[in-house]
């Protein structure tokens, strides 16, 4: 009944999970790939917020061209279908080899397990209203929240990175996966909506995430350390979705997404003493402890101060300003790009899509970033190219559609 | 000495591999990861041509700004040491904890496996005369095989994705590990060295290797079916290093490696119908098999007529074209690329960034490409935006340097 995969081989026994027997290492993976590696579309909230970091994004913000109603919600329907099939893992329904008609599924996911894939919706203040005109005739029920950001210190926000009327994120352990999502969306969209702007992004690594590890970011720090904690129900409804009371009723249950094309300049970055870096972020860069503690997850005190009497970690540091008087936290679900090379620099265009959830903006992100804008010394090394908000809407229950409460 | 992991959990028993015990599945595939995931720099020839296919890409061509030949050995030894080290996950060397200068790595991938890097060395024709002027002495070293490829019809070359004075192969099945290669690099060939354009790319993930299948290309296709085998020394030899007497000795053991940035109209295809796109291809979409046959490894033959009296692989597919007579055989190792939307368009830029590898490309990709640039019937959805032919260099013995034949 016992046997090993041979000499210096793996064999995994499979505890009481009914499967039985040995297996390869591979295929014990691949076992639990098939099983595990697929999140369900429908529930209660949509997926790619509160769900773990995979380690791929494709975001793709698009404009509407149709003028009807009706259209829209065809348009939500058939997406809230595909979507639920493409986080199965499924082809396409209506996939068939008929070799008259152009397939279903655009097939590039083909083989290839679900990867985790979730699909995010959101729709931007201009679903409700562009240039003051009433489109869908929603204009009555566009959220207080759901406005174009101010304007902050130092934006340099470029038109063709920023705004959109429906946003999809769709996140995943591959890149071919999340890509194959987006396009078939945007497929399906076709004579209705249009990409205004898309970005890969890459992040956490399913490696860094088994080790325990806070990812990095582009400039070598961790990023995501003092993040409220996603399995906490009570925390995520105070902090990320929206509840009744705040604001139209149907958006209960979903959330606001910022996000924010930030261009890193690596290169300056780079010339830079690590211990310049360290007072930019006001972090340790190694451990990832704030200025003067040991650990990572150690309290920072934001009134120590040194032998010289300078505050340990200076008011400046993107760290004090994130923090504030500490009300304000955002649910930080951010990834890095890589475009190659900026024509306009010769440097790496690089950085990060900086994407965060909340309940509320007016009292969450916008004081934040206010703060951050005017001062943080961040700012001598990087630059916000892109911005948009999304008002992600609630989760769809089975046989529901995506924005049903909304129409 | 036998316990499980508890109910429904995974076990997984250490054959004779030493470890003894149970380990979790995750802490086992941390104990591969760990040990098997690092692709030695030194050997007999680079890595990153015969090497599996990582997930991912970081590719970047640089000029070179120095006039001084004694700089650039300077920088292919620095190189050559900070490669070895990145390639076994290690932090480059003098990385110290020195607050008042830059830190010597940039730290991003500090925490990351060495995700199977490979980082792969060339360089290109302009590397030995620019403007008709021996740059560094070492005109009369060129290859005759070395030179810009012959313009092809229907080319659409931009500067901004063509050419390059050197060439940086990173690829890794971790995109933040390849770009934390290319990025250190460029960082220590700063007053040397330039970056001219990069590209990221995506490709053949774990899984679709695990699961023994052909990955899929961005049109749905298998692609790479009929690679050379890169296990077959006798076959490496015949098609992809140079061997002696082809050329200079500097390069034997190396290989010429062919850039082709191929941007696919990704909506004009899908509204093909699948039989037309078969026929562009010459293959099955869904099982990869040749036309009017059944399994993807089946022998094509290019003779065999349908009942109708036409070709059953049309003459003018990608399939048969590439074909040609059999002849030509190269070593393809391409990546797609997604770059979010071409404002020119308004579509997706996404595509191939199609590169391959072969002894002696005046008898493999050039009348290879000839015969696709004039009839392939995959133009009508494709164009050819950048274009680039790299020597890469012979691989290094450990106490050598990069390109030291050629100095």
């Amino acid at each position: 009944m016992l046997k090993t995969a041979g000499a210096g081989g793996i064999g995994v026994l499979m505890g009481a999970s009914g499967l039985g027997g040995f297996l390869s290492l591979t295929e014990a993976a691949e076992v639990k790939e098939q099983t595990k590696d697929s999140i369900p579309f429908y529930g209660n909230h949509q997926g790619g917020i509160t769900t773990g970091v995979q380690d791929n994004l494709y975001f793709a913000a698009l404009n509407i061209t149709t003028k009807s109603n009706t259209e829209v919600i065809q348009l939500f329907k058939e997406w809230t279908e595909a979507a639920e099939q493409m986080t199965k893992g499924e082809l396409l329904k209506g996939s068939s080899s008929n070799s008259f008609i152009p397939p279903k599924d655009t097939g590039e996911a083909a083989d290839l397990s679900p990867s985790n894939l979730t699909i995010t919706f959101g729709v931007g203040p201009d679903f409700f209203q562009k240039d003051g005109k009433d489109r869908f005739g929603l204009k009555a029920k566009q959220p207080e929240e759901l406005r174009d950001l101010p304007a902050f210190p130092l934006d340099a926000l470029e038109d063709t990175w920023s705004g959109g009327d429906i946003c999809i994120q769709a996140c995943a352990d591959d890149l071919q996966v999340a890509f194959h999502a987006v396009r078939n969306l945007v497929r399906i969209a076709r004579g209705k909506a249009v990409i205004h702007w898309a970005q890969t992004g890459f992040q956490r690594t399913k490696q860094a995430d088994a080790n325990k590890k806070t990812p990095r970011n582009l400039f070598g720090f961790k990023d995501g350390t003092i993040n409220p904690n996603v399995k906490k129900e009570s925390e995520m409804n105070e902090k990320v979705w929206v509840q009744p009371g705040d604001g139209p009723d149907w958006l209960v249950g979903g959330s606001y997404m910022v996000v924010r094309r930030i261009q890193m300049y690596i290169e300056v970055w780079d010339r830079t003493a690590l211990g310049e870096q360290e007072k930019t972020f006001g972090r340790h860069r190694d451990t990832g402890a704030p200025l003067g503690l040991k650990n990572e997850f150690d309290t920072a005190d934001f009134q120590v101060k040194d032998e010289h009497g300078q505050l340990m970690i200076p008011a400046d540091s993107h760290m004090s300003l994130a923090h504030g008087d500490g009300k304000q936290q955002i649910l930080r679900r951010a990834y890095s790009y890589a475009d190659g090379m900026d024509p306009k620099t010769g440097s790496f265009d690089a950085g990060l899509l900086f994407i965060c959830f909340q309940r509320n903006p007016s009292k969450q992100f916008i004081p934040m970033q206010k703060r951050l804008a005017q001062n943080d010394k961040l700012n001598e090394y990087i630059i916000h190219r892109g911005s948009a908000i999304f008002a992600c809407l609630p989760g769809v229950k089975d046989g529901g559609y995506i924005g049903e409460t909304l129409f």
